[in-house]
């Protein structure tokens, strides 16, 4: 059986833009467009040429090389012709290749929000069609609130569609512009305008992810015939956003349900990306990925439990629905309290550290990672934390150097010229070697000046951390009050990419730091010897 | 039509505990549990007794009042009698009213995972869910890896399905353990499990994320005659999480495809408390919520300026699905702060203050309160603190006293006796009535030891300070590294049961501790004169 083409349309730049705290500059819109067509979409919607000073900017040129690139706008208004609508004028103006048109074909809103009546409505979305045809541009048109409206008047949301695919817009798109519809409605609407003329293969949807199902939705609209899906990288949009792509894509092209039956324009290759893009999207916009995001997320192929570890250790696929390779991500077996031995052996393994299931010392680690995390350590968050307790238990740590005492100090009074000022100063004493070394710091709060003194004179080792540096620091307590426990997480990164993860624990915020802040940085040398094979000389 | 009645069962405390980087110690499950109880869960499973002490500890108890506490384990093992296996011993012994035994339903997983025939199997179903009944508890068998398994052998899945049901369990659970299946192989399977001879009365759906469709997958179930939803809180769980609860219960409830048909049992005013439900969880797993949460989150009713702002302010049913004030939410137009003013007025309202709409003050108050939560304050977990910013610029705060410098010290060494030994030392001068006092005190770690510094020697003060303590101390780092900002929250209380919480934001943190520790003394004596009625006289 011949499998049938989905397209795919992306509205990150338009729809997308709607986030609340997100928007694009025109240096933006271009390397998002860029990363877009190089992945293999086949629409990139850029936004609403005429209807801001950046959408007008970026639709100067065309942004696409292989993607058709689609500019946002209204249909033409009542009671103007299209050639006197400057809107419309401004949308055919655009260096784009398609343009796709919003259309209200909810009666009500026909009323409300036009003002005119639902004739014009229908005129209006022939004539605009038509405009974008003899322009040499390919049209759609999104049908605004089209479930909604189809609840309250079938026949004229029917109407609308059925004008905007006679008219020849080569795509009639569903918008689910609420996001309040049920799949189940999705299937039964999308089969009635099928019915009443407008062939599914030229039909798309649009949804969002008001009850958590704008995945869904689409995937019920394409079961039922439609074969365009709109939707967004990271499903970014309006409220609670829109179909995310980066969700919708790998399921189409890896779950047999639709990868028997369907194909899209991406190739096996660039989906192997599409965790980067994910990534590398949220990392444009600032934030933090989502570890538990379907696919991508750090977490997406993250096992804990003992029973399930010892199985996928046996077979993969016994816990895995689909390969993590195959979306660029990776399988993670975590330690945790819950873990077996056969997690732990896997755990060790993974980084090169070989132990045999009988070997007493793995005992006494088992044993010493359960006690730490009763008392808060939490070491699946902490890899490189849990790495040197493992390398301690096992004899292959050196003990580079060593932390004889510090301070650290806080203090807020009145400066000279009478401003309240805080001041964090820390002092560390170190032994390297025998020798003893003093450093002294301020910073922006304890543990800043604490790390700064002890990374400022670590004598032979020096030239080694320089490249090191703090990414992130996160606190819990563990239980309430000031006396209660305190977890540091710390994150720290350095010039070859790497990015690490260490733990501390104490009823003092600044011995917790302090012991992660150590890890982090023995867990550098220790990397460091590693790389150069010089372990064993040390 | 009578509706038909949808059990809710919670499983945030088991398997939302196979979340990467989640913990629960046995005071938060007694936490949760009870916000779940509360808000009208059917059943609330508490975790895997005898697997770990935490677990164990939690179940020595029934937590309890109106939902079926559940406990978590395996069917017997194969080769040992019901009454010789230890794992059964533990649940029957727990003080649940349920127990939710997992089994394996996919042929593959027996032999691999268990290493025993289909048959023994079959009869580990039996024989625990026997057992569990003869102790007086309902019995109910998560049938994991159903959906995989039934594509393998259809037969075997079915006979453990069958095999649960006949022996005696109320709910026969089909679990998407990997979360790869699609909502339409969801239908069909159910289908075949009713048409088995398991009615759908006595079946539940357990679905995970890994294709963002566990809602969908959940209510495709429902749909199909199945009656007992698995979820989580906010969707925690292992890789891509669990069934969203939070989103399942507003979709079930007000959507009318769902609502229409089916009843829970959650009242129409819990469900205006799940927004507070939801973020009260995230609060404390320490993690902002997600803002573009369906039904929930703070994005979820916000709409940026534009062509649906005006039509959403003309009728707001055109651009929601349904009413934010059922969840418990609000609607957000960022285009006008009309709205605002007058919510600021009530909020002022509600605490006391009266201020007149066209009081310079108080457009000086909102324009502070909307810089300082750009800076990073949260008053709407901090109320004390919000009830003296709005008193101080309306001048009804007397300055009791003038914490004119503090010095905090942290120093770790080798004792006299050669132990290393962490010391945190506070040194605070205040000045009252013009007289200066200064007080040290050591404490468990910096904050500590400001705090009992602080209320050590206030003078005429002191007196009426003595009845309050520390409850809960919050600190969250707002972005990233040792210089990111601080915020801290303290949760403060005092002998009458008054709870009152402040807050804190600096890049130091014991300048943000020093500013919530201060506005929570402040406050107490604030509250102090105004339920004396002396504010006049101070």
């Amino acid at each position: 059986m011949k499998k049938q083409r989905i397209y795919l349309f992306d509205t990150t730049l338009r729809d997308g833009q709607q986030t609340p705290g997100i928007d694009f500059s025109v240096e933006d819109k271009i390397a998002i467009s860029a990363m877009l067509d190089e992945f293999g979409l086949d629409y990139v919607e850029g936004g609403y040429p005429g209807a801001n000073p950046t959408d007008t900017a970026f639709f100067a040129e065309k942004r696409t090389r292989r993607a058709k690139f689609v500019a946002f706008g209204m249909t033409k208004r009542a009671g103007v012709s299209a050639s006197n609508d400057p809107g419309l004028a401004a949308l055919v103006q655009a260096k784009s290749d398609a343009i796709c048109f919003v259309a209200k074909s909810w009666d009500y809103h026909v009323r409300l929000a036009l003002g005119c009546t639902n004739e014009e409505n229908l005129e209006a979305i022939r004539a605009s069609v038509e405009t974008a045809r003899s322009a040499g541009k390919e049209a759609m048109v999104d049908c605004e609130h089209f479930f909604d409206g189809y609840k309250a008047n079938p026949d004229f949301a029917l109407a609308c569609a059925k004008t905007a695919y006679e008219a020849g817009a080569r795509w009639v798109v569903l918008c689910d512009t609420n996001g309040g519809t049920q799949p189940s409605e999705v299937r039964e609407v999308v089969k009635a305008v099928i019915a009443a003329g407008v062939p599914g293969e030229n039909l798309g949807i649009h949804a969002h992810d008001d009850t958590g199902q704008a995945v869904a939705n689409s995937l019920a609209a394409v079961d039922s015939g439609v074969r365009q899906i709109q939707g967004t990288l990271n499903g970014i949009g309006e409220r609670c956003g829109n179909a995310n792509l980066v969700t919708i894509i790998p399921t189409l092209m890896l779950k047999p349900a639709f990868a028997d039956r369907f194909e899209t324009g991406i190739s096996a290759d660039a989906l192997a990306g599409i965790s980067r893009l994910s990534r590398g999207f949220d990392e444009m916009l600032n934030r933090a990925p989502q570890a538990q995001a379907p696919f991508v997320g750090s977490s997406a192929f993250a096992t804990k439990a003992g029973i399930h570890a010892s199985a996928l250790l046996k077979d993969p696929k016994t816990y895995e629905h689909v390969p993590p390779e195959a979306v660029g991500n990776h399988r993670r077996v975590m330690v945790s309290d819950q873990g077996g031995k056969a997690n732990f052996i896997a755990e060790l393994k993974r980084r090169g550290i070989e132990v045999l299931r009988d070997d007493n010392r793995l005992d006494t680690l088992i044993s010493l990672v359960k006690e730490r995390e009763a008392e808060g350590y939490a070491y699946e968050g902490a890899d490189a934390s849990f790495e040197l307790l493992a390398r301690r238990m096992l004899g292959s740590v050196p003990e580079f150097f060593n932390v004889t005492s510090f301070r650290c100090m806080v203090e807020r009074r009145f400066d000279a010229n009478g401003h309240l000022k805080t001041v964090s100063e820390a002092i560390v004493k170190v032994n390297i070697d025998g020798e003893e070394r003093m450093s002294v710091a301020e910073g922006h709060g304890p543990v800043n000046a604490l790390d700064i003194a002890l990374r400022k004179d670590l004598g032979r080792y020096q030239a080694e951390i320089a490249d090191m540096s703090l990414v992130d620091f996160k606190v819990r307590i563990l239980n309430g009050g000031t006396e209660a426990v305190t977890r540091v997480l710390i994150e720290s990164h350095d010039s070859t990419g790497a990015r690490w993860w260490t733990v501390g624990v104490s009823d003092n915020i600044i011995d917790a730091s302090f012991q992660a802040l150590m890890d982090s940085i023995v867990f550098k040398l220790m990397k460091n010897r590693e790389m150069a094979g010089l372990v064993a000389a040390e």
